[in-house]
């Protein structure tokens, strides 16, 4: 403990992705800014969700609010994984999900996509990043950027929606594997761009959320998921800056994650956090992974449960206290605010 | 090879459940009987789902299509997890997925449900079963019976219908545990009558589908999920009979599942089987697990993946090729076909 225990939110975040000794692990949430608050309903009313996204202020407002309102310690860019898609020339919607007006089935559609200057294209991401990065200066809170993953948005734009099996993507992977890379490969394009542009802008770190990599096989994961991260972590500028990945439910693939590169892997709860910890977590820092349905529990059970987290995790080199998934609608506010605690009372 | 390249499906299928010396694995197919057969489509015509399941012989006649259409060497009895469901006093429909009258969500609920005799509660099934077996006897195809797991039952009845998330689930997981205990056991009660019934009228196997234990954390699995597999293994009629255990996404809980007691374990497509047959197949045979989608790729490339998996398998005292979840309404029949083909001409 001793000088440690002075650490602020930011220097404790830092040094949890470095690796390096801290007094007790930082806590934040992946959805913290979400419907289970009302205060972000109340902002929320009115405006359509790609309208909030476009709003510099409201957008402001409400990646700001978890910090009071429930004890977060990192503050996330409030914005979609879809936001730089439509500036590639590809229209979508939401319904509420994400829509896409024309997936993308063709060699013609794929070669027609565009990789604008995300500085000119989407600026209101970076103008979000530099207010909240001044507002949270005096406070030391660390700021968070993120992006959908290249094989993620892909499964979206062959797909056209959500989807349970993603069969027509993996009909594109398995009898189009070349135009599927082609669209892979454009789309790490933009996203290194675009998350460089945040960093520049403010980020002190990065998550890359691969919500559908899941869905792959080991092997397939191998061959299409795992080149793309280890090409976004040498291509992202971490002078600075740490690079956080995110794999939904990817309990079967959480080895491959670790050779990334991230400085920081986020586990769903799917994944027993004590053995990975000590597989890997000597080169790799562990964030996660709460149940975000254990928020539902009584207060007691929360507490205890962070307690267990937070010991299965420390034999790894760094452990960022998180959820294995993002913060529901319909979680309690009190719940969200007694798994902060318990990271802050330890 | 020798005598074994003689072996009748069934004996082949029995051998294989047993761990015993086959010439090379049978093969069928998770919801072969399904939407992807135009000859499916034809005899669903006109009738609702609900109808299907108790007409006798629709029922008779989809169950054995996949013999003569796609080569599978497995009869498994059409029919839906739910089907037992209503005699126990809970209102069910489909809309098109299941959807629950009233969910379960007190105790009053939960006391008031009733385990009915199976002969007497859905006699048809048990004569769908002795056709089946009588119509398979001169081909010696072997006859799985199925049902759905416990804790797969409970989610559904207290959730209401299917969920991304079952969060009213898991919120009666996290706060009123006895509730839900007591749901679980009533319906592990019932599932062990209505499986050694369905034992009593034929099938040579049965096969416990558990959709929706994987979405649980690996401690929450042990404590909700095995013990529930562990007593159904135990109470099976198994002196003929094989028990076949498959977890729906379940990669993070293949350990627990070979601790079932099940004669063999079902894995999806995420589980890498060359390293599972490794740590358990000495003690229990693996079934799958080709991703459904993969039946999209070109016939040489499922004649490769057959191999692969097949080799893969090999460490293990038997292997039942199958997928790694039901055959999906837009796969191609001829992939099905090579699917099959591939295993029988290995």
């Amino acid at each position: 403990m001793g000088q440690e225990s002075e650490l602020t939110p930011d220097e404790r975040f830092r040094r949890s992705w470095r690796g390096e000794k801290v007094d007790r692990p930082p806590v934040w949430l992946m959805r913290q800014a979400g419907r289970y608050l009302p205060e972000y309903r109340a902002v929320r009313e009115g405006v359509s969700f790609l309208e909030m996204c476009r709003d510099v202020e409201r957008a402001v407002a409400v990646s700001l609010q978890p910090i009071d309102l429930v004890g977060s310690e990192a503050v996330i860019l409030f914005q979609d994984i879809f936001t730089p898609i439509p500036p590639m020339g590809v229209d979508l919607d939401f319904a509420p999900g994400p829509v896409i007006a024309e997936p993308i089935r063709s060699r013609a559609q794929v070669e027609a996509l565009r990789v604008p200057e995300p500085r000119e294209s989407v600026p209101f991401v970076f103008e979000i990043l530099r207010i909240l990065r001044r507002e949270l200066a005096s406070r030391h809170i660390p700021l968070l950027g993120f992006a959908g993953a290249p094989f993620t948005l892909a499964a979206y734009m062959v797909e056209g929606q959500g989807s349970k099996d993603f069969s027509v993507l993996k009909r594109m992977l398995h009898r189009e594997p070349d135009l599927l890379r082609k669209l892979v490969e454009v789309l790490t394009e933009m996203t290194v761009g675009y998350l460089n542009a945040q960093i520049e802008a403010g980020a002190q770190a990065v998550q890359l959320f691969d919500t559908w990599a899941g869905l792959l096989s080991p092997a397939e994961y191998r061959e299409w998921i795992l080149p793309t991260h280890r090409e976004i972590a040498e291509r992202l500028d971490r002078a600075e800056a740490g690079f956080i990945l995110y794999v939904n439910n990817g309990a079967h693939v959480v080895d491959a994650m670790a050779e990334s590169g991230a400085d920081v892997i986020s586990l769903d709860w799917r994944v027993e956090i004590a053995p990975a910890a000590r597989r890997f977590g000597g080169r790799v820092s562990l964030q996660g992974n709460l149940d975000p349905c254990a928020l539902a529990a009584p207060r007691d059970r929360i507490f205890e449960l962070v307690r267990e987290l937070i010991a299965a995790a420390a034999p790894a080199r760094g452990h960022i206290v998180n959820l294995g998934h993002g913060c529901l609608p319909q979680t309690p506010v009190e719940g969200v605010r007694a798994f902060t605690e318990a990271v802050r009372t330890l």
